[in-house]
């Protein structure tokens, strides 16, 4: 198993990535092949596709044990589940798998053929190990039962304000794209204090937040 | 990467294997676990999910070469296109990805605990890396475009005569499996001889098969 792509995304840390692929669809991410892999013709067709599968490494969650159960975030941290009932990174063998919407597709950039891609939840960086065009025949199910994923899927957005300075920082998409980020609350569900300051990064600028009764306020 | 699990089916060749998962849901195929991974906890909560990702090893079409085009059989054998639009096994990694549905848990029988899955495309034996659970929120995307794949999903099925013989070498529920296999037509489709007497392995047995004007006579 060798990358053959690197995907640049704008999260630097893991702190603030959505927790599943396709739920902030503004977030764009752009995936670079590595040189030995950069030839148009291995994108032949895909244009006709409207979604991909990306198959990458959790490069960030590399451990030299297992652990038979892990505990989900959304569960609040103290439930422990089976690692293979969830999409954790910290599972056997460190690979992700996300359902990301192509953008757009440039054959001959400088950097070779270039994929942008809409809705990744993966760190800026991260090694792909292959890209498969979504099939919507074999691979939706829109009836499947998601367990006790399901149960935590609806939680209301935040509110979120941001300052002046903020505001300044970044191009109106990108405060867009960061406001719908943040709006699902990136503090794991068991360290959601109030009280507190929390700092991210986003598309290579450093930010903090607090939050108070469901409205968020952001500054430099 | 270290294989996790080996699934088990009724396929010990690659010929007669659905082209995609899920298109004979009736194939059951079984998730038996490696010793180190044989831990009922591994797998708590999987039980309230209806499907299961598999990402899995091609393990017959490893190659020292990678080619930026394939010729997919569905589209005749004669037309390329970019492997990284389709789902062809020779890939730069040679990494499957299939949708299954769960049929039964069973936690601990005399293996550790197994999966028994429907509508696995896998070959027997094939090594399993990781297992997820699907969820539809992020997973199902019916609306998606499927490009070239969309344009050869409904050809219709073959009509499926057994000689006498070949009715008593399966219990009933596995000659119908067999029977939704052969009716998808096994022959790559560059390769549809309605002269020849085709031969293929099913659940450990040895059949033959002709075609003619949509018709298919089944004998050992």
């Amino acid at each position: 198993m060798i990358p053959i792509a690197h995907i640049h995304t704008d999260f630097d840390s893991k702190f603030g990535i959505p927790r599943q692929s396709g739920l902030v669809p503004a977030l764009e991410g752009c995936i670079i092949f590595e040189p030995e892999f950069r030839v148009a013709d291995a994108l032949r067709g895909l244009d006709g596709f409207s979604h991909l599968w990306l198959i990458w490494d959790f490069s960030e969650a590399h451990r030299a044990e297992w652990s038979p159960t892990v505990r989900p975030p959304r569960l609040g941290g103290n439930t422990r589940m089976g690692v293979f009932a969830t999409r954790s990174p910290f599972r056997p063998n460190p690979i992700g798998l996300s359902c990301v919407e192509i953008s757009r597709i440039e054959l001959f950039s400088a950097n070779g053929p270039v994929i942008y891609v809409r809705g990744a939840d993966l760190m800026n960086g991260t090694p792909i190990y292959d890209i498969k065009p979504y099939l919507p025949l074999t691979d939706s199910h829109p009836e499947a039962r998601s367990g006790f994923a399901r149960q935590t899927a609806s939680r209301p957005d935040l509110v979120v304000h941001f300052s002046a300075d903020v505001e300044r920082l970044f191009p109106p998409e990108k405060l867009e794209t960061l406001r719908q980020v943040l709006a699902q609350d990136p503090r794991p569900q068991y360290q959601r204090d109030d009280t507190r300051i929390y700092g991210m990064n986003f598309s290579g600028k450093e930010l903090h937040f607090s939050v108070c009764d469901g409205e968020m306020n952001v500054f430099p």
